[in-house]
Protein backbone atom coordinates (compact mmCIF):
# COMPACT_ATOMS: atom_id res chain seq x y z
CA UNK A 1 0.00 0.00 0.00
CA UNK A 2 3.04 2.51 -0.94
CA UNK A 3 0.10 4.68 -2.37
CA UNK A 4 -0.45 5.65 1.27
CA UNK A 5 2.66 7.17 1.55
CA UNK A 6 2.30 10.34 -0.76
CA UNK A 7 -1.21 11.63 -2.25
CA UNK A 8 -2.48 9.33 -4.61
CA UNK A 9 -1.99 9.97 -8.79
CA UNK A 10 -5.98 10.79 -8.72
CA UNK A 11 -7.82 11.01 -12.26
CA UNK A 12 -9.66 14.36 -10.64
CA UNK A 13 -8.68 15.60 -7.12
CA UNK A 14 -9.72 18.39 -5.26
CA UNK A 15 -7.93 21.87 -6.81
CA UNK A 16 -8.68 23.75 -3.38
CA UNK A 17 -6.12 26.55 -5.08
CA UNK A 18 -8.59 26.93 -8.25
CA UNK A 19 -10.29 30.57 -8.90
CA UNK A 20 -13.72 30.78 -7.99
CA UNK A 21 -13.91 27.98 -5.58
CA UNK A 22 -13.06 30.14 -2.47
CA UNK A 23 -13.29 33.55 -1.61
CA UNK A 24 -11.17 35.28 1.42
CA UNK A 25 -13.94 36.97 3.67
CA UNK A 26 -13.29 39.09 6.43
CA UNK A 27 -14.18 39.12 9.99
CA UNK A 28 -13.70 39.07 13.64
CA UNK A 29 -12.27 35.96 16.10
CA UNK A 30 -13.50 35.44 19.33
CA UNK A 31 -10.52 37.67 20.55
CA UNK A 32 -12.04 40.55 18.36
CA UNK A 33 -9.10 40.60 16.26
CA UNK A 34 -10.18 40.97 11.89
CA UNK A 35 -9.26 38.16 10.48
CA UNK A 36 -9.57 36.80 7.01
CA UNK A 37 -10.58 33.49 6.11
CA UNK A 38 -11.28 31.18 2.84
CA UNK A 39 -15.35 30.61 2.36
CA UNK A 40 -16.64 28.35 -0.20
CA UNK A 41 -18.52 29.70 -2.83
CA UNK A 42 -22.53 28.99 -3.29
CA UNK A 43 -23.31 29.96 -6.89
CA UNK A 44 -27.09 29.06 -8.75
CA UNK A 45 -26.80 26.63 -11.67
CA UNK A 46 -29.74 26.30 -13.48
CA UNK A 47 -30.06 22.47 -15.40
CA UNK A 48 -32.25 22.39 -18.72
CA UNK A 49 -32.59 18.83 -20.45
CA UNK A 50 -33.27 19.84 -23.82
CA UNK A 51 -35.65 22.96 -23.69
CA UNK A 52 -37.15 21.86 -20.29
CA UNK A 53 -35.64 23.92 -17.10
CA UNK A 54 -35.31 21.04 -14.68
CA UNK A 55 -33.92 22.37 -11.43
CA UNK A 56 -31.83 25.24 -10.24
CA UNK A 57 -28.86 23.45 -8.10
CA UNK A 58 -26.75 25.69 -5.73
CA UNK A 59 -23.22 24.45 -6.45
CA UNK A 60 -19.53 25.17 -6.02
CA UNK A 61 -19.65 25.92 -9.61
CA UNK A 62 -16.54 23.17 -11.17
CA UNK A 63 -17.58 20.79 -13.51
CA UNK A 64 -21.23 21.91 -14.63
CA UNK A 65 -21.10 19.45 -17.33
CA UNK A 66 -20.81 16.18 -14.71
CA UNK A 67 -22.76 17.73 -12.32
CA UNK A 68 -26.01 18.52 -15.14
CA UNK A 69 -25.72 14.94 -16.57
CA UNK A 70 -24.65 12.82 -13.12
CA UNK A 71 -28.07 14.90 -11.59
CA UNK A 72 -30.56 13.58 -15.15
CA UNK A 73 -29.18 10.19 -14.50
CA UNK A 74 -29.69 10.02 -10.73
CA UNK A 75 -32.92 11.46 -11.30
CA UNK A 76 -33.87 8.98 -14.08
CA UNK A 77 -34.74 12.05 -16.21
CA UNK A 78 -31.68 10.54 -18.33
CA UNK A 79 -31.82 6.85 -19.43
CA UNK A 80 -28.64 5.31 -20.50
CA UNK A 81 -30.05 4.54 -24.07
CA UNK A 82 -30.41 8.79 -24.25
CA UNK A 83 -27.79 9.87 -26.59
CA UNK A 84 -26.26 13.04 -25.60
CA UNK A 85 -25.39 15.27 -27.99
CA UNK A 86 -24.10 17.94 -26.61
CA UNK A 87 -23.79 19.45 -23.18
CA UNK A 88 -23.59 23.47 -22.78
CA UNK A 89 -22.74 25.55 -20.23
CA UNK A 90 -23.39 29.13 -19.82
CA UNK A 91 -21.11 31.11 -17.24
CA UNK A 92 -22.83 34.12 -17.90
CA UNK A 93 -26.34 32.77 -17.43
CA UNK A 94 -25.25 29.66 -14.97
CA UNK A 95 -26.75 27.20 -16.95
CA UNK A 96 -26.21 24.17 -18.30
CA UNK A 97 -28.12 22.67 -21.03
CA UNK A 98 -28.06 19.15 -21.74
CA UNK A 99 -29.48 18.16 -25.34
CA UNK A 100 -30.56 14.65 -26.07
CA UNK A 101 -31.17 13.04 -29.68
CA UNK A 102 -34.63 12.21 -29.43
CA UNK A 103 -36.94 13.01 -26.67
CA UNK A 104 -36.64 12.19 -23.45
CA UNK A 105 -39.28 10.81 -20.31
CA UNK A 106 -38.64 13.63 -18.02
CA UNK A 107 -42.10 15.10 -18.74
CA UNK A 108 -44.00 13.16 -15.90
CA UNK A 109 -40.86 13.10 -13.93
CA UNK A 110 -41.15 16.76 -13.27
CA UNK A 111 -44.59 16.25 -11.86
CA UNK A 112 -43.21 14.94 -8.93
CA UNK A 113 -41.00 15.92 -6.63
CA UNK A 114 -39.61 15.37 -2.97
CA UNK A 115 -37.75 16.60 -0.23
CA UNK A 116 -35.15 14.21 0.94
CA UNK A 117 -33.11 14.69 4.41
CA UNK A 118 -30.19 15.12 1.92
CA UNK A 119 -29.38 17.64 -0.18
CA UNK A 120 -30.89 16.70 -3.69
CA UNK A 121 -33.51 19.30 -4.07
CA UNK A 122 -36.05 18.20 -6.47
CA UNK A 123 -35.44 14.54 -6.08
CA UNK A 124 -37.87 12.49 -7.97
CA UNK A 125 -37.69 10.21 -5.14
CA UNK A 126 -40.97 7.34 -6.34
CA UNK A 127 -39.03 7.04 -9.90
CA UNK A 128 -35.90 6.40 -7.93
CA UNK A 129 -37.11 3.47 -6.02
CA UNK A 130 -38.67 2.15 -8.96
CA UNK A 131 -35.25 2.64 -10.70
CA UNK A 132 -34.15 -0.09 -8.22
CA UNK A 133 -37.16 -2.45 -8.59
CA UNK A 134 -35.31 -6.15 -9.93
CA UNK A 135 -31.69 -3.95 -9.33
CA UNK A 136 -29.25 -6.45 -8.16
CA UNK A 137 -25.51 -5.30 -7.61
CA UNK A 138 -22.52 -7.49 -8.67
CA UNK A 139 -20.67 -9.45 -6.75
CA UNK A 140 -17.56 -7.86 -5.42
CA UNK A 141 -15.23 -8.31 -2.52
CA UNK A 142 -14.05 -5.31 -0.17
CA UNK A 143 -11.31 -5.45 1.52
CA UNK A 144 -10.46 -3.79 4.77
CA UNK A 145 -7.06 -2.98 4.29
CA UNK A 146 -8.39 -1.44 1.03
CA UNK A 147 -10.93 0.78 3.09
CA UNK A 148 -8.44 1.79 5.55
CA UNK A 149 -5.79 2.78 2.86
CA UNK A 150 -8.60 4.55 1.03
CA UNK A 151 -9.74 6.27 4.14
CA UNK A 152 -6.20 7.48 4.79
CA UNK A 153 -5.32 8.91 1.73
CA UNK A 154 -8.68 10.54 1.01
CA UNK A 155 -8.34 12.49 4.49
CA UNK A 156 -4.90 14.01 3.57
CA UNK A 157 -5.43 15.03 0.59
CA UNK A 158 -5.26 18.68 -0.25
CA UNK A 159 -9.16 19.68 -0.64
CA UNK A 160 -12.08 22.42 -0.28
CA UNK A 161 -13.03 21.11 2.73
CA UNK A 162 -9.65 20.89 4.46
CA UNK A 163 -8.89 24.53 3.07
CA UNK A 164 -12.21 26.14 4.04
CA UNK A 165 -14.36 23.57 5.55
CA UNK A 166 -18.28 23.68 5.15
CA UNK A 167 -18.31 21.21 2.14
CA UNK A 168 -18.86 17.67 1.36
CA UNK A 169 -16.55 14.72 -0.39
CA UNK A 170 -17.42 12.23 -2.55
CA UNK A 171 -14.77 9.56 -3.85
CA UNK A 172 -15.29 7.09 -6.52
CA UNK A 173 -12.55 4.50 -5.78
CA UNK A 174 -10.92 1.35 -6.81
CA UNK A 175 -9.85 -1.49 -4.33
CA UNK A 176 -7.47 1.08 -2.57
CA UNK A 177 -7.06 3.59 -5.28
CA UNK A 178 -8.97 7.00 -4.67
CA UNK A 179 -9.72 7.67 -8.71
CA UNK A 180 -11.79 11.18 -8.65
CA UNK A 181 -12.55 13.21 -5.80
CA UNK A 182 -15.69 15.28 -6.35
CA UNK A 183 -16.32 18.64 -3.56
CA UNK A 184 -19.91 20.25 -3.06
CA UNK A 185 -21.82 22.56 -1.19
CA UNK A 186 -24.52 19.81 -1.60
CA UNK A 187 -23.18 16.61 -0.64
CA UNK A 188 -25.58 15.10 -3.39
CA UNK A 189 -23.93 17.57 -6.46
CA UNK A 190 -20.77 15.51 -5.34
CA UNK A 191 -22.26 12.12 -6.03
CA UNK A 192 -24.12 13.46 -9.08
CA UNK A 193 -20.82 14.86 -10.92
CA UNK A 194 -18.76 11.60 -9.77
CA UNK A 195 -22.28 9.72 -11.66
CA UNK A 196 -21.64 12.20 -14.79
CA UNK A 197 -17.77 11.69 -14.67
CA UNK A 198 -18.82 7.78 -14.84
CA UNK A 199 -21.18 8.08 -17.76
CA UNK A 200 -19.58 10.52 -20.07
CA UNK A 201 -16.34 8.69 -19.63
CA UNK A 202 -17.53 5.35 -20.13
CA UNK A 203 -16.36 4.12 -16.95
CA UNK A 204 -17.34 0.83 -15.30
CA UNK A 205 -19.06 0.78 -11.64
CA UNK A 206 -19.24 -3.01 -10.68
CA UNK A 207 -15.65 -3.11 -9.02
CA UNK A 208 -15.78 0.49 -7.66
CA UNK A 209 -16.35 1.93 -4.17
CA UNK A 210 -18.13 4.80 -3.41
CA UNK A 211 -16.63 6.57 -0.59
CA UNK A 212 -18.49 10.02 0.95
CA UNK A 213 -18.17 12.09 3.67
CA UNK A 214 -21.75 11.98 3.93
CA UNK A 215 -24.39 10.41 6.17
CA UNK A 216 -25.87 7.30 4.38
CA UNK A 217 -29.19 8.23 3.94
CA UNK A 218 -31.98 6.55 2.05
CA UNK A 219 -31.12 8.88 -1.24
CA UNK A 220 -27.65 8.49 -0.65
CA UNK A 221 -27.79 4.65 -0.51
CA UNK A 222 -30.41 4.87 -3.65
CA UNK A 223 -28.14 6.84 -5.87
CA UNK A 224 -25.16 4.68 -5.01
CA UNK A 225 -27.25 1.35 -6.12
CA UNK A 226 -28.53 3.11 -9.47
CA UNK A 227 -25.32 4.00 -10.28
CA UNK A 228 -24.40 -0.01 -10.11
CA UNK A 229 -21.22 0.60 -7.55
CA UNK A 230 -21.80 -2.83 -5.09
CA UNK A 231 -19.98 -0.82 -1.98
CA UNK A 232 -21.13 2.64 -0.41
CA UNK A 233 -18.58 3.57 2.83
CA UNK A 234 -18.69 7.14 5.01
CA UNK A 235 -17.03 8.06 8.06
CA UNK A 236 -20.25 9.14 8.80
CA UNK A 237 -23.66 7.03 9.91
CA UNK A 238 -26.78 6.10 8.62
CA UNK A 239 -30.32 6.08 8.84
CA UNK A 240 -32.92 3.18 9.49
CA UNK A 241 -34.34 3.58 5.75
CA UNK A 242 -31.02 4.12 3.95
CA UNK A 243 -30.01 0.28 5.73
CA UNK A 244 -33.16 -0.93 5.47
CA UNK A 245 -32.98 -0.35 1.67
CA UNK A 246 -29.47 -0.82 1.09
CA UNK A 247 -29.82 -4.94 2.34
CA UNK A 248 -32.94 -4.89 -0.53
CA UNK A 249 -30.61 -4.10 -3.25
CA UNK A 250 -27.72 -6.28 -1.66
CA UNK A 251 -25.89 -2.84 -1.01
CA UNK A 252 -22.17 -2.85 1.50
CA UNK A 253 -22.85 -0.43 3.37
CA UNK A 254 -20.34 0.88 6.07
CA UNK A 255 -20.65 3.81 8.12
CA UNK A 256 -18.81 5.44 11.33
CA UNK A 257 -15.17 4.59 9.79
CA UNK A 258 -12.89 6.52 11.95
CA UNK A 259 -9.46 5.39 12.18
CA UNK A 260 -9.53 1.56 12.61
CA UNK A 261 -13.20 1.82 13.55
CA UNK A 262 -16.21 1.13 11.34
CA UNK A 263 -19.52 -0.42 11.21
CA UNK A 264 -21.43 -2.42 8.30
CA UNK A 265 -24.68 -2.37 8.19
CA UNK A 266 -25.29 -4.48 5.27
CA UNK A 267 -23.32 -6.62 2.88
CA UNK A 268 -20.81 -8.00 5.23
CA UNK A 269 -20.45 -11.01 2.84
CA UNK A 270 -18.41 -9.10 0.20
CA UNK A 271 -16.07 -7.86 3.30
CA UNK A 272 -12.40 -9.63 3.44
CA UNK A 273 -11.40 -8.79 6.88
CA UNK A 274 -7.52 -8.86 5.47
CA UNK A 275 -5.79 -6.56 8.05
CA UNK A 276 -5.88 -6.65 11.78
CA UNK A 277 -7.66 -3.38 12.95
CA UNK A 278 -5.08 -2.82 16.16
CA UNK A 279 -2.54 -2.25 13.24
CA UNK A 280 -4.48 0.90 12.24
CA UNK A 281 -3.79 4.02 13.71
CA UNK A 282 -6.05 6.19 15.12
CA UNK A 283 -7.07 9.43 13.72
CA UNK A 284 -5.17 12.46 15.27
CA UNK A 285 -8.08 15.32 16.07
CA UNK A 286 -6.85 16.90 13.07
CA UNK A 287 -6.64 14.80 10.58
CA UNK A 288 -9.23 14.03 8.25
CA UNK A 289 -12.33 15.68 7.13
CA UNK A 290 -14.93 16.03 9.70
CA UNK A 291 -18.06 16.07 6.91
CA UNK A 292 -19.39 19.14 6.30
CA UNK A 293 -22.72 19.61 8.19
CA UNK B 1 -24.83 31.41 34.05
CA UNK B 2 -26.09 29.14 36.66
CA UNK B 3 -27.62 27.05 34.08
CA UNK B 4 -24.84 26.20 32.33
CA UNK B 5 -24.60 23.72 35.57
CA UNK B 6 -27.37 21.41 34.76
CA UNK B 7 -29.25 20.63 31.89
CA UNK B 8 -31.51 23.39 31.33
CA UNK B 9 -35.30 24.07 31.64
CA UNK B 10 -36.08 23.43 27.93
CA UNK B 11 -39.31 24.11 26.45
CA UNK B 12 -39.19 21.52 23.86
CA UNK B 13 -35.78 19.14 24.21
CA UNK B 14 -35.05 16.28 22.17
CA UNK B 15 -36.44 13.04 23.54
CA UNK B 16 -34.00 10.42 22.27
CA UNK B 17 -35.52 7.51 24.11
CA UNK B 18 -39.12 8.84 21.96
CA UNK B 19 -40.67 5.59 20.20
CA UNK B 20 -40.14 5.76 16.78
CA UNK B 21 -37.22 8.11 16.55
CA UNK B 22 -34.42 5.53 16.67
CA UNK B 23 -34.39 1.70 15.56
CA UNK B 24 -31.79 -0.65 17.00
CA UNK B 25 -30.09 -2.66 13.78
CA UNK B 26 -27.62 -5.19 14.17
CA UNK B 27 -24.49 -4.85 11.92
CA UNK B 28 -20.51 -6.16 12.74
CA UNK B 29 -18.26 -4.14 13.66
CA UNK B 30 -14.45 -3.50 12.50
CA UNK B 31 -13.50 -6.45 14.63
CA UNK B 32 -16.31 -8.94 12.80
CA UNK B 33 -18.02 -8.27 16.24
CA UNK B 34 -21.46 -8.69 15.97
CA UNK B 35 -23.10 -5.08 17.37
CA UNK B 36 -26.34 -3.48 17.33
CA UNK B 37 -26.32 0.23 17.23
CA UNK B 38 -29.34 2.74 17.39
CA UNK B 39 -30.01 4.42 14.26
CA UNK B 40 -32.04 7.36 13.54
CA UNK B 41 -35.46 6.37 11.69
CA UNK B 42 -36.27 8.80 8.35
CA UNK B 43 -39.67 8.39 6.92
CA UNK B 44 -41.34 10.45 4.71
CA UNK B 45 -44.03 13.00 5.56
CA UNK B 46 -46.20 14.80 2.55
CA UNK B 47 -47.44 18.12 3.41
CA UNK B 48 -50.73 19.66 2.15
CA UNK B 49 -51.99 23.35 2.24
CA UNK B 50 -55.02 22.93 1.75
CA UNK B 51 -56.58 20.64 -1.03
CA UNK B 52 -53.10 20.94 -2.46
CA UNK B 53 -50.32 18.79 -2.38
CA UNK B 54 -46.93 20.21 -1.64
CA UNK B 55 -43.67 17.83 -0.93
CA UNK B 56 -42.86 15.09 0.71
CA UNK B 57 -39.93 15.77 3.26
CA UNK B 58 -38.32 13.17 4.58
CA UNK B 59 -38.00 13.87 8.65
CA UNK B 60 -37.46 11.63 11.70
CA UNK B 61 -41.52 11.95 11.98
CA UNK B 62 -41.60 13.80 15.86
CA UNK B 63 -44.00 16.96 15.51
CA UNK B 64 -45.30 16.18 11.98
CA UNK B 65 -47.19 20.12 13.00
CA UNK B 66 -44.67 21.86 13.60
CA UNK B 67 -42.56 21.23 10.53
CA UNK B 68 -45.76 21.43 8.00
CA UNK B 69 -46.61 24.86 9.28
CA UNK B 70 -42.93 25.68 9.20
CA UNK B 71 -42.38 24.71 5.68
CA UNK B 72 -45.14 26.37 4.34
CA UNK B 73 -44.28 29.44 6.22
CA UNK B 74 -40.65 29.38 5.29
CA UNK B 75 -41.18 28.74 1.71
CA UNK B 76 -43.27 31.91 1.52
CA UNK B 77 -46.80 29.83 0.49
CA UNK B 78 -48.36 30.38 4.37
CA UNK B 79 -48.17 34.41 5.03
CA UNK B 80 -48.99 35.62 8.47
CA UNK B 81 -51.92 37.05 7.25
CA UNK B 82 -53.12 33.50 6.57
CA UNK B 83 -55.85 32.23 9.26
CA UNK B 84 -55.01 28.29 9.95
CA UNK B 85 -58.13 26.90 10.63
CA UNK B 86 -56.57 23.33 11.26
CA UNK B 87 -53.19 20.89 10.84
CA UNK B 88 -54.47 17.11 10.33
CA UNK B 89 -51.94 14.53 11.16
CA UNK B 90 -52.62 10.99 9.93
CA UNK B 91 -49.66 8.79 11.02
CA UNK B 92 -51.10 5.99 8.91
CA UNK B 93 -50.87 7.69 5.20
CA UNK B 94 -47.85 9.61 6.59
CA UNK B 95 -49.44 12.97 5.32
CA UNK B 96 -50.07 16.25 7.35
CA UNK B 97 -52.89 18.87 6.02
CA UNK B 98 -52.66 22.43 6.93
CA UNK B 99 -56.19 24.41 6.24
CA UNK B 100 -56.53 28.20 6.18
CA UNK B 101 -59.34 30.08 6.08
CA UNK B 102 -59.17 31.31 2.63
CA UNK B 103 -57.18 30.85 -0.70
CA UNK B 104 -53.03 31.13 0.10
CA UNK B 105 -51.06 32.33 -2.95
CA UNK B 106 -49.46 28.86 -3.35
CA UNK B 107 -49.93 28.24 -6.71
CA UNK B 108 -47.85 30.50 -8.04
CA UNK B 109 -44.73 28.85 -6.09
CA UNK B 110 -45.31 25.27 -6.61
CA UNK B 111 -44.16 25.93 -9.96
CA UNK B 112 -41.40 27.27 -8.87
CA UNK B 113 -38.36 24.82 -7.69
CA UNK B 114 -34.52 25.03 -6.79
CA UNK B 115 -31.82 22.42 -5.52
CA UNK B 116 -30.02 24.69 -3.11
CA UNK B 117 -26.99 23.39 -0.70
CA UNK B 118 -29.01 22.85 1.93
CA UNK B 119 -31.18 20.08 3.13
CA UNK B 120 -34.92 21.74 1.84
CA UNK B 121 -36.08 20.38 -1.10
CA UNK B 122 -38.51 21.87 -2.98
CA UNK B 123 -37.45 25.19 -1.74
CA UNK B 124 -38.75 28.00 -4.04
CA UNK B 125 -35.78 30.18 -3.44
CA UNK B 126 -36.84 33.13 -5.61
CA UNK B 127 -39.56 33.83 -3.77
CA UNK B 128 -37.45 33.09 -0.36
CA UNK B 129 -35.44 35.73 -1.58
CA UNK B 130 -37.98 38.16 -2.82
CA UNK B 131 -38.86 37.94 0.76
CA UNK B 132 -35.93 39.58 2.08
CA UNK B 133 -36.05 43.15 0.33
CA UNK B 134 -36.90 45.29 2.45
CA UNK B 135 -36.52 43.07 5.50
CA UNK B 136 -34.46 45.02 8.02
CA UNK B 137 -33.77 42.80 11.82
CA UNK B 138 -34.25 44.24 15.01
CA UNK B 139 -31.16 46.18 17.19
CA UNK B 140 -30.24 43.67 19.36
CA UNK B 141 -27.26 42.68 21.29
CA UNK B 142 -25.57 39.44 21.90
CA UNK B 143 -23.55 38.71 24.30
CA UNK B 144 -19.99 36.12 23.86
CA UNK B 145 -20.73 35.10 27.20
CA UNK B 146 -24.72 33.82 26.03
CA UNK B 147 -22.83 32.54 22.44
CA UNK B 148 -20.30 30.35 24.67
CA UNK B 149 -22.89 29.72 27.72
CA UNK B 150 -25.54 28.20 24.42
CA UNK B 151 -22.73 26.08 23.19
CA UNK B 152 -21.98 24.49 26.66
CA UNK B 153 -25.57 23.38 27.31
CA UNK B 154 -26.65 22.06 23.45
CA UNK B 155 -23.16 20.40 23.37
CA UNK B 156 -24.12 18.32 26.62
CA UNK B 157 -28.12 18.17 26.28
CA UNK B 158 -29.24 14.61 25.75
CA UNK B 159 -29.97 14.30 22.29
CA UNK B 160 -30.51 11.99 18.81
CA UNK B 161 -27.77 13.01 17.99
CA UNK B 162 -25.41 11.83 20.81
CA UNK B 163 -27.25 9.12 20.79
CA UNK B 164 -27.25 7.67 17.21
CA UNK B 165 -25.76 10.40 15.19
CA UNK B 166 -26.64 11.21 11.76
CA UNK B 167 -28.88 14.04 12.63
CA UNK B 168 -28.93 17.62 12.38
CA UNK B 169 -30.12 20.22 15.50
CA UNK B 170 -31.18 23.97 15.49
CA UNK B 171 -31.81 25.53 18.74
CA UNK B 172 -34.08 28.34 19.47
CA UNK B 173 -32.14 30.57 22.34
CA UNK B 174 -33.54 33.39 24.35
CA UNK B 175 -29.83 35.61 25.78
CA UNK B 176 -27.69 32.37 27.15
CA UNK B 177 -31.03 30.02 27.78
CA UNK B 178 -31.95 27.23 24.67
CA UNK B 179 -35.53 26.91 24.80
CA UNK B 180 -36.74 24.91 22.13
CA UNK B 181 -34.33 22.06 20.48
CA UNK B 182 -35.32 20.57 17.28
CA UNK B 183 -33.47 17.57 15.75
CA UNK B 184 -34.33 15.83 12.53
CA UNK B 185 -32.59 14.14 9.59
CA UNK B 186 -32.56 17.26 7.13
CA UNK B 187 -31.34 19.77 8.99
CA UNK B 188 -33.63 22.20 7.12
CA UNK B 189 -36.61 20.26 8.82
CA UNK B 190 -35.15 21.52 12.27
CA UNK B 191 -35.33 24.79 11.29
CA UNK B 192 -38.81 24.86 10.04
CA UNK B 193 -40.04 22.97 13.12
CA UNK B 194 -38.94 25.78 15.31
CA UNK B 195 -40.48 27.87 12.52
CA UNK B 196 -43.51 26.26 13.34
CA UNK B 197 -43.54 26.22 16.65
CA UNK B 198 -43.05 29.94 16.89
CA UNK B 199 -46.08 30.83 14.50
CA UNK B 200 -48.04 28.14 16.29
CA UNK B 201 -46.91 29.89 19.74
CA UNK B 202 -46.93 33.49 19.28
CA UNK B 203 -43.36 33.56 20.44
CA UNK B 204 -41.45 36.40 19.56
CA UNK B 205 -38.56 36.31 17.07
CA UNK B 206 -36.74 39.85 17.53
CA UNK B 207 -34.78 38.87 21.13
CA UNK B 208 -33.92 35.59 19.83
CA UNK B 209 -30.70 33.78 18.91
CA UNK B 210 -31.06 30.81 16.24
CA UNK B 211 -28.06 28.22 16.75
CA UNK B 212 -27.90 25.80 14.29
CA UNK B 213 -25.30 22.64 13.95
CA UNK B 214 -25.71 22.86 10.26
CA UNK B 215 -23.82 25.28 7.99
CA UNK B 216 -24.48 28.91 7.13
CA UNK B 217 -25.38 29.18 3.95
CA UNK B 218 -27.47 31.23 1.96
CA UNK B 219 -30.81 29.12 2.25
CA UNK B 220 -30.19 29.04 6.26
CA UNK B 221 -29.33 32.45 6.50
CA UNK B 222 -32.16 33.55 4.35
CA UNK B 223 -34.64 31.21 6.57
CA UNK B 224 -33.40 33.00 9.80
CA UNK B 225 -34.07 36.34 8.36
CA UNK B 226 -37.45 36.04 6.90
CA UNK B 227 -38.47 34.04 10.96
CA UNK B 228 -37.19 37.74 12.05
CA UNK B 229 -34.28 36.32 14.53
CA UNK B 230 -31.46 38.55 14.39
CA UNK B 231 -28.65 36.20 15.19
CA UNK B 232 -27.47 33.26 13.69
CA UNK B 233 -24.72 30.88 15.32
CA UNK B 234 -23.19 27.66 14.50
CA UNK B 235 -20.44 25.27 15.09
CA UNK B 236 -20.02 24.67 11.52
CA UNK B 237 -18.73 26.95 9.03
CA UNK B 238 -20.12 29.61 6.01
CA UNK B 239 -20.49 29.84 2.48
CA UNK B 240 -19.32 33.02 0.72
CA UNK B 241 -23.25 34.02 -0.32
CA UNK B 242 -24.72 32.87 3.06
CA UNK B 243 -22.49 35.52 4.20
CA UNK B 244 -23.49 37.78 1.29
CA UNK B 245 -26.92 37.77 2.26
CA UNK B 246 -26.33 38.23 6.06
CA UNK B 247 -24.70 41.06 5.51
CA UNK B 248 -27.41 42.09 3.13
CA UNK B 249 -30.18 42.10 5.60
CA UNK B 250 -28.27 43.16 8.67
CA UNK B 251 -28.05 39.32 10.48
CA UNK B 252 -25.49 38.57 13.33
CA UNK B 253 -23.81 35.56 11.44
CA UNK B 254 -21.22 33.92 13.74
CA UNK B 255 -19.87 30.34 12.49
CA UNK B 256 -17.06 27.83 13.93
CA UNK B 257 -17.98 28.31 17.29
CA UNK B 258 -15.85 25.16 19.08
CA UNK B 259 -14.98 25.83 22.75
CA UNK B 260 -13.55 28.96 22.84
CA UNK B 261 -13.05 30.10 19.48
CA UNK B 262 -15.86 31.64 16.75
CA UNK B 263 -15.88 33.59 13.93
CA UNK B 264 -17.87 36.45 13.05
CA UNK B 265 -18.80 37.51 9.43
CA UNK B 266 -21.42 39.59 9.66
CA UNK B 267 -23.10 41.85 12.24
CA UNK B 268 -20.69 42.05 13.96
CA UNK B 269 -21.92 45.19 15.81
CA UNK B 270 -24.52 42.98 17.91
CA UNK B 271 -21.59 41.66 20.15
CA UNK B 272 -20.95 42.06 23.32
CA UNK B 273 -17.43 41.34 23.98
CA UNK B 274 -18.53 40.54 27.77
CA UNK B 275 -16.26 37.60 28.45
CA UNK B 276 -12.45 36.68 28.45
CA UNK B 277 -12.51 33.89 25.86
CA UNK B 278 -9.00 33.10 27.37
CA UNK B 279 -11.78 31.56 30.57
CA UNK B 280 -13.40 29.30 28.08
CA UNK B 281 -12.38 25.93 28.75
CA UNK B 282 -11.75 23.79 25.27
CA UNK B 283 -13.62 20.98 24.44
CA UNK B 284 -12.90 18.39 24.82
CA UNK B 285 -13.05 15.81 21.59
CA UNK B 286 -15.82 13.48 23.03
CA UNK B 287 -17.82 16.81 23.87
CA UNK B 288 -20.39 18.18 21.75
CA UNK B 289 -22.28 17.66 18.51
CA UNK B 290 -19.65 17.75 15.40
CA UNK B 291 -23.01 18.15 13.69
CA UNK B 292 -24.47 15.24 10.87
CA UNK B 293 -22.60 15.47 7.23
Amino acid sequence: MASEARIPPYVIAPDPGADGLTRAVEGTDHTGARVEIAVVEERPLTIYLNSQEIVTAMTIGDYPHYLAVGFLENQGMLRPEDEITGIDFDEELETVVVRTASQTTYEEKVKKKTRTSGCAVGTVFGDMMEGLEGLTLPEAEVRTSWLYALARQINTTPSLYLEAGAIHGTVLCAEDRPLVYMEDVGRHNAVDKIAGWMRLEGETARDKILYTTGRLTSEMVIKCALMGIPVLASRSGFTAWGVEIARQVGLTCIGRMRGQRFVCLSGEERLVRDVDPASVPEESRRSGRKGAA
